[in-house]
């Protein structure tokens, strides 16, 4: 019974099957091989984007850090949500990459950017040479409160940053997980809704370490490549980190992953509705719930060997002390997990 | 009637004086001079600090970023009000020199950090290695918005800082100003009250381009002199950023210049507390005044040529579009001027 | 018959079982799971330092530049050899991650540093404010030339190193082949010499994209897991980049890979030995060979589909625009590659 | 008898008058000054470039680094001459304003680069995604030795450099030397030859402490104010840098009294060259000598008061260890010194 997070789980056989296929005789070194560039043209595909520059790299950290320094200055402010990954758990970095950026948190709800909050951010701040920069904006999909944007909220949000001469990043860690849970296409999900560039996530999602960076513009890809180098994400032994993408994209893996973790996690708030004195922090929108429920039963949890993150308590934190957690579920949690679960809170 | 700001005044002729006299011969460059000798210990002195480094630098950006650089890393956060000067108003250059530390705002008082809302914003972080660490906080004496932590407020703060190992840096821009309002020596406004270093301001107080660094700490000492080389800040003509600061702390022409200003502004809010239809945004407690007044009045007075940022309109915005704005005083305000703009807003 | 780089070859089917015997169930993620803790062991039990830190990252880019940043201060000076791959071939990865040092190229000797020529350099320098300051001394074993330091060297490098309070670095990243060719051990290598730490390579060599990052010195050891974070290379799925070297440490197959490696190219040296016109620019000491022979052998290989890197013109370049190349071997490399080549270069 | 620098000498009387002049009322912060407007005017006609960006910044180190970091990547190699100020003297502050650029000695003349070197250089390295880019060419004139470039090897390295795509800069810290040296104008000795910004030197030439930096390519220009502020090199009280170089732009003030340094260096170059056993190390082309002469000489000159600088020893050391020295004129040198010491000199 493992909820602490998505990250925990085992690559995915489809996925080992990929690396020992691409595991033959010798490969041009650094991305010149065919599994590369297989699997660049199925991200495109995938995005419907076949123009798009893609990169491979093997965390999320350095796919938004590299995509936000090849949008931003180190004058920029960066606008992000309160709750943004890349402001809470990156251990800075977005500013490392950048250089001395500015991260920015917009509103005061906690999930997410709305394009009321980040008009009224700016229009707040006199444009100087003394003050923070207009950069870009980034938002996070899949939210780190496990809900989600609607396109038309992703495209309003885009709607008060061109209007500004910026630019809209998405942080896709749960990318598929989202287009799961809404049913839209990738593109729906990103330029079809005003987004320049997404952190493509693989990881989260039953891959071994591997996202995709895919930026729509084409003028903030140029030195996309030299900042990857310089940040030692460029691997030698590039077609591993393709072969996980190519078997990604190949047959829907990537959304039936997804549509599976979605679904436990879904059983899961279900489950969890019907519990007494159970409730819901934010409304699970895809693979993630933050919860209360009694003490008590969070004790028979933990005793029973389930392991999840108490808020803010920690893996180890001490149930009286808590009175709310976060429950992850990725693409290979069983439903006999989830039910166990269910009955040890319900008690 | 310039109430623009208090670096838009003239120098104090004992200054220019103390350069024409510093202006003989040779002297050795880079700080190896008996001027430069001369008045570190005058700051020595003026703090009751005999043991602090002490450096002088041309601008408060460079004072602040190289503190805080000395003090953090660049994983760290950095404590802030949400008006704070760093934060607001240095075009990163904290980041910058720091090499990508984040800067926190904290709690919701917008002109200061209380010790409770410090207290509470670190207790609302994991420690862990995902997060930005505890770094410094720095607050800003006179603040940002013309108030003034009291010495029990400082030290209530250092009290929350360093019960986590976290140090205090203090923002003296308008330091003088300060221990003028306060009435307490520089000793108490900063390391009997547990500050580590201070940015003492001399530039807004008369001088012409001039903040001292003042470290209690020696451990946080040893890069500066590194730092500031190699920021562009280490002066060849020494001579003359200390002649400047020398005059400066010769018979208290520091704190004669700060209560000059206090008194033309505490003369200027006297006379705004009688028109009707004016308020004060932050109780005035030094040299720098933010209020608002009838649009009428406002007209009034930039027609007649005053000199004020609306806020936040800018210097040419438009009146009726204001409703506020900010009015600072330096030591060369006649008491005449204050008068006549007091006559034009009360019409 | 693939002599490009030992970057291009497969992974050893070993490894790649490791991975699949990796791949059970849930495991902590960013290196809290059994693996990690294994392989952790086996690199200081490799080492003989059961109080080394050691950590896992994806590429020699990273791995050297993180070990850098925890030896030196931006205003640092870093030594390293006219052909250190530090300068040459990490797009200024070293001075990114360490917020802007300087890469020192010493003496005349393009291979390798030697400890008269270090001594030398750092003598001509005036140790003041405005130089550059002694930061550490980085080697690389094997050199990028393909030849070896003795233990001898390393040593009297590290002497003068440390008569100076600074530290060494060793670029491993054909750190086994070093061992094998010489027949020495980790320690012996590395602590026993003076090193302080080592990039200790797997990436070229069998695995799929591991390095361990072995420092000696705990006091270097303090920031590395926050560099590491912040740079984007800490793994959430942390078992994979462990069970790599888990398989790695296991019953010799390091020294294994390294031996065939080596061995392939003693035999791809003496072939060429025999070969009129042929002649080494360095006299090869593991599995990586620089000569030149007649430019009809390089066209004759060329066209039969041989691989490998004109010196300098790339693999793309003409031959009779050449007359040098690079040769590497890695453990895959079979005998009847070798001798088909030669029967092409021989002609 | 200081002949140890020229930043060690007085500022002229009549740039005094112009700050006592300037210091009258208010002035808008920041450059928003009628002086401040002027003094750039009277830069732009100096170098006969009514289009030129014109900033003022308070050091040399600030001047050049902050015009690197505009013409510069942070992937970029820098090209420079062995002895470069930049990369000998300002303890890595290029690097840092770049954030981790490398700076690259061409050639083996150790006072300039040759246009000849730098194409050597930059054949030298294959272009790839690995190694260090091509970034811009910094050239010092006077050079750092005391040599000229003249026009047409400016002009040469100008068009090696723009036949890649680089940029040129000149470090003009003794630009004003170099200028009545040679004859010619400030537009010949830049844009005319190829230079596409400059370090317009004018405290080492009897001013306080600016540097004029000039940029003839606006596409440079656009990020400077803002690298400038974030550096903390934007002055506030902005007049009092512009007054120092109005009045040195004003009846030929700059050349004039570089044209005094000038003299009293020839004056003692040609009174050491009739020294038995004297010699110089370079030709001295301006105001700053680089001889050797016999150690009983150099005890009479330090014992009678002399101060200048023994290389390597540094100003305290010892002449039994030193066989040479530099000597540098500054613009208030008086001939009887010149007289006196080489007086001591010749015994």
């Amino acid at each position: 019974m493992f909820f602490a997070s998505d990250n925990a789980g085992p690559v995915h056989p489809k996925v080992m099957e990929a690396l020992s296929a691409a595991n033959e005789g010798w490969a041009g070194a650094y991305g010149v091989d065919p599994v590369t560039k297989r699997a660049i043209e199925k991200v495109r595909t995938a995005f419907e984007a076949p123009e798009a520059a893609v990169w491979f790299v093997p965390t999320g950290s350095s796919a938004n850090s590299l995509i936000l320094a090849a949008m931003a200055q180190p004058w920029d402010a960066i606008y992000c949500s309160p709750s943004a990954h890349i402001f809470t758990d990156e251990c800075n970095a977005p500013e490392f990459f950048i250089g001395g950026a500015k991260l920015m948190r917009v509103g005061d709800r906690e999930d997410r950017i709305t394009a009321e909050a980040l008009e009224a951010e700016l229009e707040s701040w006199p444009r100087d040479v003394h003050t923070p920069q207009h950069g870009p904006v980034s938002i996070t999909q899949v939210t780190e409160k496990g809900t989600l944007y609607q396109p038309d909220e992703i495209r309003a949000i885009s709607d008060v940053a061109k209007a500004q001469g910026m630019k809209l990043h998405m942080d896709g860690a749960r990318f598929a997980n989202a287009c799961s849970a809404l049913g839209i296409s990738a593109a729906e999900m990103s330029w079809r809704s005003g987004v320049d560039a997404v952190s493509f996530g693989g990881t989260k999602n039953g891959l071994m370490a591997v996202e995709a960076v895919v930026i729509f513009d084409p003028a903030l890809a140029e030195t996309f490549e030299l900042r990857r180098k310089r940040a030692g994400h460029l691997f030698s032994k590039h077609r591993y980190l393709a072969a996980q993408m190519d078997a990604y994209l190949t047959d829907g893996l990537w959304l039936e992953m997804a549509a599976a973790a979605n679904r436990a996690s879904a059983r899961l708030a279900d489950g969890l509705r019907n519990v007494p004195g159970a409730a819901f922090w934010w409304e699970p929108g895809a693979n993630m719930i933050f919860a209360e429920f009694p003490r008590a039963a969070h004790r028979r949890a933990m005793e029973a060997g389930a392991v999840y993150s108490l808020w803010n308590g920690g893996l180890d934190g001490d149930p009286d002390e808590s009175v709310g957690c976060r429950l992850v579920c990725d693409w290979s949690m069983p439903d006999e997990r989830v039910d166990r679960f269910l009955d040890l809170i319900a008690g």
